[in-house]
């Protein structure tokens, strides 16, 4: 009988992520002061994030960052998480190509977002910090950093983009469950929430307000740190693991990829499979494929403008040289959920100019239809 | 470090489901037919489920049954699944006691269910059947056997209690992505349904209800098998799976059981963790201890009568020696959706009387307590 899975034994676990920005033919252009735009030093992004975060954030010469023991032990309570060969669904497409899948679905919380809320939170605990802070759409990284800081013994607060709140309840649920207080974004909590409210009383969120409510609470706040989910690097960086694994379970299989294919939201799903990869294709000389696939309904890798934007729809976050639809994007309510973030992350927008990888854009109803052939085929309902 | 998952490879994974039957002391009494108070035969059973199912039921001879390569196959995608030591669980409680739980979890839809609606379903499409139907509380079952049916290519139907319909929509999505009917019970659609609504046109459902209506259109429908996800004889063969894969596990790890814990619906989790270990109080003179968690608002286990009584509400199934509550056991709305079912299971009740297993009643807070203690400790948030 063929093999289905490849998973790695706890002593096979990589013990260092892998840091893209080493090996980058180009650097990401420097983020920017909003006032001064100047290049900012880790010690001014200090204010908002954990100190440690802050300095991976701009760690453009070290290939390999150590994950911190208290990290890895969390780690191995879900990791390493399958690498499986999908049979079923080649048959089903009458494909030739070898399909393989990294299933992170078995990860606490059901995403691969806990692999970055775990380090974030433990960063900032021991830098003193007592609270954290961030935002979510569907809720996976809400979850998640909910979760994280229930681990490491921090408060946390979660700004959820409203339609997502009112139409998955059971999301907040879950983070009430780890202790985490949950507010509809955009709220009365903030300036920021505020001050949307009050232009449109209907707003029913967007990530970019969900960020700014969060990021004014970490501002106004002693003790307390902002998170982010995605688009940054130095999350890209935690995410890497899962490409770090993948690696040696395609080297169990006897297989390297022609092709790395990932959706894309901020990047961190889609840095994390690839980035390990893709140092092959910059150091070794490989020429396997990188695909980012993104939501017609916010194409910002395929039809975005390459320009410093803010993080955020207030404007309190950095300016970051990316590809972007404009801080001030807002998604269709019934699309609000994930996946809309309307930046595309330093890192990912870089490589894109560099020719490293692209983008493709899918349709909703297709994405759906193959939703539908995957968990006929290989029994897991994706999230679409 | 210490390790804190266990996992096989998959050649180590098990071949043969283990049948308690035929190592008990004393055999569970036979099903009778409900007029003539007749033992039935694998051949009057087969008139409403599969064939092999039947004789698998009656089986009390062959300790070991191999299992099929199609289901093994199927098996594959997702099993082994993880023992894990429970560290924090134990650090957070102050015990000097080592926990393990096996977390069925990762399996395709999130719980142990699909281990036997594969072979369900694979027995039932060999056999010629074009159809099957059956009975859902919460979902997990009917979603269990929506995917399975659709693995080996059958139709489902699935009558679902209706409250838990209406409590958690997704469920219902869940198993229609699948390809399945599901109806809220009770229904319009039989005769069993319309007599609950006639007599009672709020009732908001209980499993045994829903049981009515599916053997009913499994009677009435050629081509059609009912299945069954718990109770009975031949689904805790299939779940034997788990327990055999612990007991690998366990040796791993260098350790025996001095308890089996489990919780109670009808027995399939129960069963399939525990009887695999049982047969070696049985026949190696272990001594560990066995322990079904029921809840306290349906302590069949604890505060039920041991006599024949019907599977179903209408009484359309045999009937079965078990402990019970009687089949006309309507648990409140807010409970129905799971382990509320009124029976045992033969087999289990057989070894209560013979004192080789016992129950526990549990009440609601304390379990949702419990609940929580362990999402916040081990990451995982469990069904309550």
């Amino acid at each position: 009988m063929k093999q289905k899975k490849f998973i790695l034994e706890e002593k096979e676990m990589p013990t260092q992520w892998y840091n893209i920005q080493a090996d980058m033919p180009n650097k990401p252009l420097p983020p920017l002061h909003p006032g001064t735009r100047q290049p900012l030093t880790w010690e001014d992004l200090a204010h908002i994030f954990p100190a440690e975060c802050c300095k991976q954030e701009l760690n453009t010469t070290d290939r390999w960052i150590d994950i911190p023991e208290p990290v890895l032990e969390k780690y191995r309570f879900y990791r390493s998480t399958p690498m499986v060969r999908a049979y079923e669904l080649e048959k089903a497409l009458g494909t030739p190509a070898h399909i393989y899948f990294k299933n992170e679905s078995t990860n606490p919380l059901g995403s691969h977002k806990v692999n970055s809320a775990l380090p974030q939170c433990y960063y900032a605990k021991q830098e003193g910090t007592t609270n954290v802070t961030t935002e979510t759409g569907a809720g996976q990284w809400g979850a998640a950093l909910s979760y994280a800081a229930s681990v490491f013994g921090l408060e946390a607060a979660v700004y959820q983009v409203k339609i997502s709140m009112l139409q998955k309840p059971y999301r907040s649920s879950i983070m009430r469950t780890f202790g985490a207080t949950v507010e509809g974004s955009p709220s009365m909590s903030t300036r920021a929430g505020k001050d949307v409210i009050t232009k449109n009383p209907t707003h029913m969120g967007s990530l970019g307000t969900a960020i700014s409510e969060a990021v004014e609470l970490a501002m106004t706040t002693p003790g307390c740190k902002y998170t982010l989910g995605s688009v940054l690097n130095h999350v890209a960086l935690h995410q890497s693991i899962i490409g770090l694994e993948a690696e040696k379970q395609m080297e169990k299989a006897g297989e390297y990829p022609d092709m790395v294919i990932a959706c894309f939201g901020g990047g961190s799903n889609f840095g994390g499979i690839a980035f390990p990869f893709m140092r092959h294709n910059i150091l070794d000389g490989k020429k396997t494929e990188f695909i980012a696939a993104e939501p017609e309904s916010c194409p910002k890798l395929t039809r975005g403008k390459f320009e410093y934007d803010f993080g955020d729809e207030a404007g309190l976050t950095p300016l970051l040289p990316m590809y972007t639809l404009g801080h001030d994007f807002r998604p269709a309510n019934i699309h609000a959920g994930g996946l809309r973030y309307h930046g595309a992350g330093m890192i990912v927008s870089q490589l894109i100019k560099d020719g490293l990888m692209h983008g493709v854009d899918i349709p909703q109803l297709e994405t759906f239809e193959a939703g539908v052939l995957f968990a006929r085929t290989e029994g897991i309902i994706p999230a679409p």
